[in-house]
């Protein structure tokens, strides 16, 4: 319709490359997902990996941190980690709902309330990059607490990242299996490249409005559906189909649900052609933790359900199958499976934003108009 | 880097198709806006255009209303305006700031007390869709009378949008002009295709999450600077170079900063090569309300400026360069200025939340990869 030259993409951009980032490589067809050139599988090796600080360490500056540069972040996020009073008492005075509303209002709220808030140097946007993700896990596990009718917990300045929310959470201090595998879980959602969320926080940044606001818009675009909830939906169908049921009613289950054209939450994904690398990792936590926790069905029936749908759909598990019941087993309500993405996704969330301020452009693309045909006559009211 | 099939895109998507849309139509070569088939230069007529409220409802159903359907839209924005007492309670506690900071977060709480917010149904999405466009205003006003120390006013039944919002603000029902004039200000701002902050609200929106998250982005990315905060500027010059300066210091002024390769806010437009047809009636009321308000020097200051810029720059005045002054001697403070925008733009961010919904594709564009090399060694902590 413009004479100016336009590119029309493939509907909801896909595969079209919309900037440069040094942060995320995936290749769909290898499964390859890596931060910084690091591959996943060696970042959430369980022995020899790296800690969801370094992690964050690594998203933000490209490298992963030595000994005193991680413990400066430790020391970081654990002065974020207490939340202010007034945020404390909003969240009490909210009505009882959805998890991601909450944190929605509530990260928006501690925009208010950062002393940094005003302020858009490099130096400022780190400091509230690094604060914002301290505060999120803090928000999720007292959120999570007060919604099961307990009280806030202060954070343990002994705890790292994942002990800290598993304890704020519970009120008992996790086992090092179940923190380890916590953080392990933290690492492998800390970013995954331009997905929905990350994305609609750069396309807020691109405008140079503060890290707040970017970061609100991703929780909001998290909470869809058909991003961050799958693995809540593979829960209620693990509870569905119940817990004493056994693996061959599993099977029966899913394969009924195909014959009714239902889709199966956890597989497949958009860039992903073959096994999600994430899937591997969480696999094996499905299995030790159900274990650990006495509930080793959970495991055994997503390993069979993943044998029916694969062997009838050809479809792979992605990250949210087997978190599903790794998360169940680790005593985590179903309703902060999404928020506790955020809680992790954070980490990649604000590198994508301090990328976008760093070398930044307004991300405004164009619509091929559909509508009525132009120019329509404007009738007197009482003619149309 | 991968092998599937990619496109990469310019900068910023500029010049790129992201989907197909019935809502709004521009042509940048030939200055043409209008929405579903309607010119804006028609719809924004002062006396034979429409108002806000029959805006809406093109912009929501493609078509403008009869005289029942818009009664019914009237009835249903009305019974909105009042706000739900904890939010009124919320905005009383908030700490004095930023108001787009307010704005996000109010308008997410508003979100956990909306009668159909976990119901996502095209008919519950567009009663939430009329119901934060009523409430928006009311938050705007009633916030910037706040700020100003005032009490929160009950909206007027026998006042429309427009003229309830200046009347919520100001304590006093605005006269005929005043009324029109800002009624034509929230036309001509009321939707403009897939700006940063409508595309923020789509690329939400295709998660299939809330309405209210999906807008909570569109106001975080609107508060950036390149995006809502031009007018604000503008008013900020003018009031630099000072109300009594006269005309030929606002030319000296003005070719002094362009001497200093300094931006002038307020002009040029990424999508428009000729005048932004917005700016030709924001324009026009700036010089009426101007003269009305006993203020005539702003309009004569901004009108020197235009020819200093045209002149020597080339660059046209876009929607934020005339609507400064206008909204100056309609008495609004600068601080509303970027909110005021959130009053008419909610109809256009709602319109294209709905219309993703009907037709839905996650949005979720690649990067190409620029950062170290793929593998990188994870070292022990004490080796790095």
């Amino acid at each position: 319709m413009s004479t100016v030259s336009e590119v029309k993409a493939k509907a909801g951009l896909e595969d079209v490359v919309a900037g440069e980032s040094a942060i995320c490589y995936i290749d769909g067809d290898r499964g390859v997902l890596s931060y910084c050139g690091y591959d996943i599988h060696d970042l959430a090796d369980m022995d020899h990996g790296v800690s969801f600080e370094e992690t964050c360490f690594l998203l933000w500056h490209r490298r992963l941190p030595n000994r005193a540069e991680l413990g400066d972040m430790q020391t970081q996020l654990d002065s974020a980690r207490r939340l202010p009073e007034p945020i404390l008492r909003a969240m009490k005075s909210l009505p009882a709902g959805d998890g991601m509303d909450a944190l929605r209002t509530l990260t928006s709220m501690l925009g208010h309330y950062d002393q940094d808030a005003a302020v858009h140097t490099p130096q400022a946007n780190y400091r509230k990059a690094v604060r914002l993700t301290g505060q999120i896990g803090s928000l999720v596990a007292t959120w999570g607490r007060m919604a099961a009718g307990g009280g806030a917990i202060d954070p343990d300045p002994a705890l790292g990242h994942a002990a800290n929310f598993l304890y704020m959470l519970t009120g008992t201090r996790p086992s090092a299996l179940a923190a380890r595998a916590f953080d392990v879980s933290l690492v492998l959602h800390a970013d995954h490249e331009l997905n929905a969320s990350t994305f609609a926080a750069r396309v807020s940044a691109a405008t140079l409005t503060d890290l707040h606001s970017a970061i609100v818009g991703a929780i909001g675009a998290l909470k869809g559906p058909l991003h961050g909830g799958a693995n809540a939906e593979v829960m209620k169908m693990l509870l569905d189909i119940g817990q004493d049921a056994g693996v061959e009613r599993a099977g029966e289950y899913v394969r009924a649900k195909l014959a009714r054209k239902e889709k199966i939450s956890g597989f497949g994904h958009r860039v992903y052609h073959t096994e999600d690398p994430r899937a591997t990792h969480l696999r094996r936590f499905s299995k030790s933790i159900g274990e650990k926790a006495g509930q080793p069905q959970w495991f055994a029936m997503s390993e069979r359900i993943e044998q029916v749908v694969k062997g009838d759909k050809g479809l792979n598990p992605n990250v949210d199958f087997y978190s599903a019941s790794m998360f169940y087993s680790l005593g985590i309500p179903i309703a902060l499976y999404t928020p506790i993405f955020a809680v992790s996704r954070i980490s990649g969330w604000t590198a994508h934003v301090l990328e976008q301020y760093a070398n930044n452009r307004l991300i405004r693309p164009r619509t091929e108009y559909i509508g009525p045909a132009y120019p329509q006559p404007v009738l007197p009211l009482d003619q149309r």
